[in-house]
């Protein structure tokens, strides 16, 4: 990734955000015995920092998403970030949900006025469904993770850190597909060399992992997990390319380790993140971070629906 | 309040307590189409701001803490900042709770190392009790927040927001006691005077507001509140005069309006308030503060329990 498109993002991304709060955790940095701090973009506008990717790739081809509207496909937090920046740049949004996706978050977005298509329920449908409507309708297509517009959107999170904190540090990431990570790395490696970056990803899923080990991205197909924000089943070819240049290294959560750092978010430093969004400081808890000194945790997003919350409090 | 004690008051603490983020607050700021931002004291150890006042009262008797103990009377979040703070100046602490005392908070007390006494269930019984303890054992007494070094540990947070915001703002503080507001105000007026400080207290009580209008402390007797940590039926003496010449006004705020707050930041800004911290948030939600321009909200605690959390969102 060239750093001046991360630059560029973050221009045009100033008078839509401001900087995220990177916050000392009293309480994890005395459990964990070194400093932890917590980047927390569960306070963006929609609960997530897919704001950023969403914003950066509308902004990128504003004039054509104006006149032709903008399509995604997602069952959660990108869906409700492309319906948030669409409404805020007056663009019309369409978004590709399976019939699998709740009720609860095909309602937050439609009720940021976007148009919900509900496709069938795998991950394959929902894809074809998109692209089958974008053939049809012109409309500008924003990817969830996979295309530069997305990973600069993602990178600006480094950019703010790298003034909010004055390192070294280890910066530990939620990874999926890969945009946040592939994005926060590029950027951290360029200007910060001496960061490591850290993945956290369900080891029910692993597939960053996996396909680090084996040199090139490998579909690990369906699997199960609570941190439903991180369930590609195989990185973009673009953010495996960056990962395999920038990252240090990939953690795996169990289930448990993963309600543990939500619950562990909850009482004790009193945030409330998604099972997805709380991965990081969740591997922290289960000591899984190596070395010593600063560790920086994306807290990449809170919304968790409440009977899942109550389900992990109780 | 000198100034000068805010400032000794911030060096005593500042190897202690890194200062609690400012954070920006989009949804609340879009609902109330002003920018609004909240000041985490939820982000502190134990959960709330009062480990300012508990560790400036402890460190400054801090030779005679250590030989002879600290003695704090209070049933929630004093109670933890204080067993904490003394744990961390290797101090023995014992504090007194009612027999109404929840015992999640007598536990968490417990967990921090403190001895808990617990005598019958009024506040009259629980100052009685602790000024009795308090001449028998000959420990060091630790006020919530009726002394100079309480108000000056509390006029930490305005030192912190002045450095964080750059004004002008109106700034809106939970109210009890007035011991956060005394200190909040009596800094902000003197460093910033451009600052208006509201007050934002429970309908149900209102004494710091009632007092205001009377001109002196008036006693308004006991009330119920879902708001647990703002249940003084009476300012004291010194809040009282400080917040006399300081403060610009104070709103009430009915239960459903406290309800609301703690909904809405919960749901929608992603953070865990106890309803008398998410007070002043309710208040801006309501509608409630005046003018316009920038409003800085104190979120002072977050240790609500689970059950009562639940029937709120519920």
């Amino acid at each position: 990734m060239k750093i001046e498109l991360a630059f560029e993002a973050r221009m045009r991304l100033a008078s839509h955000l401001p900087p995220t709060p990177l916050v000392f955790a009293s309480a994890l940095s005395e459990r964990a015995g070194r400093a932890i701090w917590l980047k927390l973009e569960t306070t963006q506008p929609t609960g997530s920092f897919k704001v950023r990717p969403a914003l950066n790739g509308i902004l990128s081809h504003l004039d054509e998403a104006r006149a032709r509207g903008v399509i995604a496909s997602s069952s959660g937090n990108f869906a409700q970030a492309v319906a948030w920046a669409a409404k805020k740049l007056g663009v019309d949004a369409m978004i590709v949900m399976t019939s699998k996706t709740s009720p609860y978050k095909a309602e937050r977005t439609r009720a940021l006025g976007a148009q919900v298509v509900t496709c069938g329920p795998s991950f394959k449908e929902r894809w074809d469904t998109t692209y089958r409507l974008q053939r049809e309708s012109g409309r500008v297509l924003v990817h969830p993770y996979d295309t530069s517009e997305t990973i600069a959107g993602d990178a600006t999170i480094a950019l703010e850190l790298i003034e909010q904190h004055p390192g070294p540090a280890t910066v530990v990431v939620p990874t999926s597909g890969g945009g946040m990570i592939a994005g926060v790395a590029a950027t951290l490696k360029q200007l910060r060399p001496e960061t490591r970056v850290i993945g956290a990803q369900p080891a029910a899923g692993g597939a960053m992992a996996r396909s680090l080990e084996a040199g090139k991205p490998v579909d690990v197909g369906g699997f199960d997990t609570i941190a439903d924000a991180l369930v590609a089943s195989r990185p973009g070819d673009h953010t495996f390319e960056l990962a395999r240049q920038y990252v240090d290294g990939i953690v795996l959560a169990s289930e448990d380790e993963i309600r543990a750092g939500v619950r562990f978010l909850f009482e004790e430093q009193k945030l409330l993140a998604e099972p997805g969004g709380a991965i990081a400081a969740a591997a922290v808890l289960a000591g899984k971070i190596p070395g010593t000194g600063d560790v920086v945790c994306i807290v990449s997003g809170g919304n968790v629906e409440p009977r899942i919350l109550q389900e992990i409090l109780s």
